[in-house]
């Protein structure tokens, strides 16, 4: 059961997952009618761009692992995906990785401005904190706190923004693989863990399966950063939707630039490997997300 | 009693709150040792640059009214503060208002650089919410969410997020009075009013001391603003701690190039009364809040 390879079940999850996302995220954008209508119309673009919605799949399946209501899941699937679109936003600002191209259309302040692109990635991440506070999303406020407490601590300067300045930080320094693996568990992973904890938050899980869940995300989160940065080096842009090779221009390390490309491969089969082992307690009930594991690795954008 | 003009208390009260705020700010600052600690140095530099305080000041008065304990004044205190100093210093950026100096010293993107003011900004509102969401503020949980839903309100695409957004698109626009007045109260009101409104929150006012507060918040935070444009025109920068006429320079409509100096002076005036008759149903207890009303009318930067 374990190892079937089939991501099948992961990329029609995925599908239905972007669809309802999508119709809730519609619903939960502010209404805006003055001139300050402009931030939320580039909030709408960045969010209506598309993606792989990768986060809001992990919490929609981790709540289903417990039995929570899709309504309560989709609120925190749509926080998710608004604080994760803010980072995309600020990330491709000039003044940090300055990308014109995202998600195979121009950035946020390529199509409106860069103090557009600044506020609508304040607003997002504003929106986000705002729609795990609200009663939909649990009628428990106990929580509804939790979600908070937990959101903010993978996000702060401990977490993704903490990993983003590492990252700028250490552009054209030799780093060891404790190094990069320590920046990415902030920069990316800690988002992902998030995205997987707060399904057994949400249920009120164990400690035990909560653990389990999250060693799921954290192996998955790593192995997903090893496949994009293999793609940073060999995919090209037009399918990837974004510039390939950036990394690489910038200095920056990334275990492809570590260890090679055939290591980094095996390291990420591993952590996929590992991934599908924690979820062992679950049974069958998880096959969602092992295919997701398969999906990881194999996928080519 | 109502019209002592005694800014005395309220100077006393601000001094006070800055001790205590700065003493708290400095346990929040989240630790970080690796190239990440960047992030935090600028979080640092920022919120320790002084300032008046007056969101503080305002929240730890409110609380104050409804017996509310100082240690979970302080923790929304807190939140306040580095929700108002992120804005700072992405109102600062160049793509933004493009301001080098800030509260008399550079500000962070030209103490750093414009990706760690982008970031800094970024985990300074990250952490505001994780304070507000944190046992210590206060123990019942259905108050922390309660804070957290109207403070994410007050800062979003409907609050200042909204107004900063209405203000840049409005560079070089004819603005009338109420268009202005609109635009103020979403940019500098909505936090004013939150500040207020959080020690009722905390202290669970009822509906009509509730109001009443709110009323004071929004009279005062109008006041405020005029009073700030007025010193923009006519201050000068050493005084201000920042570069005076930049928004006439910048093609600014305030309701001081609207209304001329005269009548945005009597307007401000008027406002200050209005906002102490808002605090009769507090008696004596609100005499600190009456010196700030006096207070804001009467500083010189």
């Amino acid at each position: 059961m374990t190892m079937n390879a089939d991501t099948s079940l992961a990329r029609l999850a995925l599908k239905e997952t972007a669809e309802s996302l999508e119709k809730q995220l519609t619903k939960l954008l502010p209404k805006a009618d003055g001139l300050e209508a402009r931030v939320v119309e580039a909030m709408d673009y960045a969010l209506m761009a598309g993606g792989k919605r990768l986060r809001p799949f992990l919490v929609m399946q981790g709540a289903k692992l417990f039995s929570v209501s899709e309504q309560a899941a989709l609120q925190v699937a749509a926080a998710v995906e608004c604080a994760h679109t803010y980072s995309l936003i600020h990330d491709d600002l000039p003044c940090m990785d300055d990308d014109d191209m995202r998600r195979g259309q121009p950035s946020v302040h390529k199509k409106f401005d860069e103090a557009t692109a600044v506020l609508a990635g304040d607003a997002l991440l504003t929106l986000a904190f705002e729609i795990l506070a609200d009663e939909k999303t649990h009628a428990d406020p106990r929580v509804r706190c939790e979600l908070v407490a937990a959101f903010a601590r993978a996000l702060g300067a401990q977490g993704m923004v903490g990993g983003q300045m590492f990252d700028l930080a250490a552009e054209n320094r030799d780093l060891d693989q404790f190094s990069i693996t320590r920046m990415q568990n902030m920069k990316t992973g800690a988002l992902i863990v998030f995205s997987c904890e707060a399904g057994a938050i949400l249920g009120k899980a164990d400690g035990r399966r909560r653990h389990a869940l999250k060693g799921y995300a954290h192996d998955l989160g790593l192995a997903f950063q090893i496949v994009d940065d293999l793609l940073d080096k060999e995919g090209d842009s037009e399918e990837l939707g974004k510039t390939a090779g950036k990394d690489e221009d910038a200095g920056k390390a990334t275990l492809v630039s570590l260890l090679g490309v055939e290591r980094a491969r095996t390291q990420a089969e591993m952590l996929i490997a590992q991934a599908i082992e924690h979820l062992e307690i679950f049974a069958e009930k998880a096959d969602v997300l092992r295919s997701m594991a398969h999906f990881v690795i194999h996928r080519a954008s």
